[in-house]
């Protein structure tokens, strides 16, 4: 593998900033919209070969310094026996939400069983590129799985099912968050032993707690899951201003920062935790100049030491590939002293 | 009017936290229900007498040392010709929203004359109980009001519309910024000849911007509005973690928190800026002991300067009145030393 990405992940002074984008083997790309009018996102995500060709997709036009497998952070509803499936126009819905404390999953199926078809995509990934980039694996954290299970459906900006959950059933709450750790636990151990290079956590609803229930509920989780994490680890959550520092003492290796947070401020307030981000994606929807601008200034930001360059979220599906391209090609033409 | 609740606006030290509740008048109110039977929101706001009747229901209830009266965020859309509609199960409907840079508003017509039913609201509630408590005008900010007018109906957690918009036609996106920022003086100026006490500034959707681009668009107007407010004002912006510097620096006298922040890490960064806040809403749905405890350390971590107790959004529809009771009374039985 190329290392650039793991040693600005491990907090090393790189050259340039690695580069990748979330969501970047996504709608914005014309080829993934017609491959995707043959199979359904669930049907793509488990035919390896079908995922493969998507994860590749980037890497045909920009050649990014990682390349995060085509799959799904809901993955692991799975093997804890609650069945979803994607609705178009309304996003993830689940047949069994867990709306009461007897519905909590009690057990679960084997994940290396349930979910063959990410181990099979992560060796066909590390034999097809995995001497030229770093192969991304990842999977939702516990409270955004939690928060899916509990509603049944996206739920919107405040998350209030799973909020009220948390109120109503405390207990029941906590047993659902170290469920969903257990299955994820053994998740991320399994796509190291596949090939994963890195492993990044999505809890992105994590950021709309009460920092208190935060650092109670869900912190000493994330630590169980990051230090089962032998490879690089990067922990993601929106809206993580009023949590950082929760955030950096996860356990994990970087901190990737969504376009809420100022890259320069981060900086001071975290020390020498690695980040990653930052960029608006939204800026990758003006013209091409702004976009080299504006990421030109993160990057001056977020200096020369344990950084990552990517957007602050996924990319929009409405972004033009040029623009994409741009952002990345800044990165890659950049030079430290 | 008692003036509890404006001390502690200036930052004075009170012997207890004055208390009242973002969306007091609203739908966890069985009266209320059985009012909105006979009149739209709009109707409701717009009949004085009607807007009266509602803002008082609270008052019956646990007399909140602020009561805010009964209106929307969105009014000040109507002096700039936007037309709007609420939908049910959707929210505010803009009928003529503003896509492209031609569609800016450039003129607007008469606030006083347009909104002359609020005016006459606070006449009212200034008459009834403004000896008794404080009355409380608000109106939504430049960025949320741009950003319905720009989505036309509600925009979900990130705002696309008009974070897109920014990028698309920034002088359009400041032309529009100042409009609603023009409009926005006059109300507040008139509120107050008409009665606020106090006035709140809901620019809830700032938030989602990048540091930068509040900086830069955001915080100058905030302060143009801020300077024009005779009485004590507050600053109200929605995930405010990665600008709480920003917040603290627009002019208002004190700032409301969300609860995603912590009060006592607020505190610190804010010195002696007055703070409002910030009990998670979803508390208000578990039992009455949790409420007592809960609020009870907001105000522990607050401490007794310059601290308004209130939710850190407004108050859920499904909350039992008894626990909007049990918050504002732990806030009246309270004695600091």
């Amino acid at each position: 593998m190329s290392d650039l990405l793991v040693r600005a992940a491990r907090g090393e002074r790189t050259e340039r900033p690695p580069v990748w984008l979330m969501r970047q083997a996504g709608r914005y790309i014309p080829e993934y919209r017609e491959i995707r009018q043959d199979y359904t996102f669930r049907e793509a995500i488990s035919t390896p070969e079908v995922a493969e060709r998507i994860t590749l997709l980037p890497w045909d036009i920009f050649e990014p310094d990682g390349l995060v497998m085509f799959s799904d952070i809901l993955t692991v509803l799975e093997p804890l026996g609650l069945d979803y499936h994607i609705e178009s126009g309304v996003g993830p819905v689940i047949e069994n939400p867990v709306t009461r404390p007897a519905e909590v999953p009690d057990n679960h199926t084997d994940v290396r069983e349930e979910l063959d078809y990410v181990g099979a995509l992560l060796e066909r990934l590390q034999r097809s590129v995995g001497d030229r980039t770093s192969i991304i694996g990842f999977t939702g954290g516990p409270f955004t799985l939690a928060a899916y299970a509990v509603a049944g459906q996206p739920a919107g900006k405040k998350q209030k099912p799973i909020r009220r959950f948390r109120v109503e059933y405390p207990e029941a709450f906590r047993s659902l968050l170290e469920r969903f750790t257990d299955v994820v636990v053994e998740y991320v151990e399994y796509q190291v032993e596949a090939g994963a290079d890195v492993i990044q956590l999505f809890d992105t609803y994590a950021g709309l707690l009460t920092p208190d229930d935060y650092r109670e509920f869900v912190q000493p989780l994330h630590r169980r899951i990051f230090e089962a994490i032998d490879v690089p680890s990067i922990a993601f959550v929106r809206n993580p201003g009023g949590s950082l520092d929760l955030l950096a003492d996860s356990g994990a290796d970087a901190v990737s920062l969504d376009w809420t947070v100022d890259m320069r401020r981060a900086r001071e307030q975290l020390g020498d935790v690695p980040v990653q981000g930052n960029l608006d994606p939204s800026y990758l929807l003006g013209d091409e100049e702004f976009v080299r601008e504006k990421t030109a200034e993160v990057i001056e930001k977020a200096g020369p030491e344990g950084h990552i360059l990517n957007l602050g979220h996924g990319i929009d599906r409405e972004t033009p590939v040029e623009n994409a391209k741009a952002f990345v090609e800044t990165a890659k033409e950049w030079e430290w002293e």
